[in-house]
């Protein structure tokens, strides 16, 4: 299977991250495929016309997107429980998951914002993002002993490699003042699947 | 149950058709939720630090989000089959509900460039949503002999969605050279849960 990557997508990276986990690595070949807000990528938009990356063509040539999606494929194939499949543990699980996917879209709505040029950043649009950036890493500091508890899964993928995001593009700081998510995403980080797919900035 | 809702949201409308679709609409209290991307509500943010709907609230107080989430948990507890449970079916269906749940993102990213200031709006963003929503146009168009002959669920609720957003908000032109999904859309628009759910403009 053939997957539309990039070193720099994070949404890409929980990808990478479930197929180290499940064992499928290997199997998945990659091609760089280069997408921005207002670049479009017209051979990525034949597979995906939203024009989004990660983007995943099977060997029989269907095509599955988005990340969450190819993740839950993953999983189904290599017969692993990232995605649990009794309720509540799975609502659980994928409201979590939509936490740290959440937050990865407008931490890039964020950075998007920032690479305009000045005259159209907009202040209100910033200082909002910043203020949801405090509320989510506090709700996330709140809920941290319950997420170690849980049996490690797609939430946790999404959750540590959001924050893994911040690190590279917002820095480190959201460890101020949150010492039990401070902790539980260094044990995130030496899992040898996250070892193995950190994001690089180069093209 | 409380959800976080608006008449003007095509995503809280996606739970809603759900909700209709299972018979459960009736369990759901309705809380009228103001969210905007600069406006931020210190009430749902305590739910949600996203800030974002829907947000629903259990009565155990259990919180789901986003949208799919809750559409997952609805047809469980209803014990429908809007998301199949069996792959490859399973992974059509969801792959569809990114499609239009992608479309959506873009959509109201499209109209909030629109709303801005008009010296703080981007050019090259306007022009790559309106190339992106002709390429998602044309893919639902090849793609709708295959989305009719499929059992309705969320895959048809999150494009039919998303068609009906464009009529409220960017207009009915996206009908023009498009016979087949024009017609595929005029008989999800006669479904009862989608009738019982119009978005409106309203407070």
């Amino acid at each position: 299977m053939k997957l539309h990557w990039s070193p720099r997508s994070p949404f890409v990276r929980k990808v990478m991250v479930v197929a180290h986990e499940t064992g499928l690595a290997d199997k998945i070949q990659i091609t760089r495929s280069f997408v921005s807000a207002t670049d479009l990528h017209a051979e990525l938009m034949r597979d995906n016309p939203l024009n989004k990356i990660p983007t995943l063509v099977l060997d029989d040539g269907s095509i599955l997107y988005d990340s969450v999606v190819i993740c839950e494929y993953l999983d189904h194939v290599a017969g692993t429980q990232l995605f649990p499949k009794s309720f509540p543990e799975r609502l659980v699980a994928l409201r979590r998951h939509a936490l740290g996917n959440g937050f990865l879209d407008f931490l890039l709505l964020w950075r998007g914002e920032q690479a305009r040029p000045e005259g159209l950043r907009s202040a209100p649009h910033l200082d909002a993002f910043r203020r949801k950036a405090v509320a989510t890493l506090d709700a996330l500091e709140r809920e941290t002993d319950a997420i170690a508890a849980t049996p490690y899964g797609i939430g946790h993928v999404a959750i540590g490699c959001a924050l893994a995001y911040h690190d590279f593009r917002f820095g480190a700081g959201w460890r101020d003042g949150r010492p039990k998510l401070t902790q539980w995403h260094a044990a995130f980080s030496a899992r040898p699947a996250v070892i193995a797919t950190a994001l690089r900035d180069e093209p």
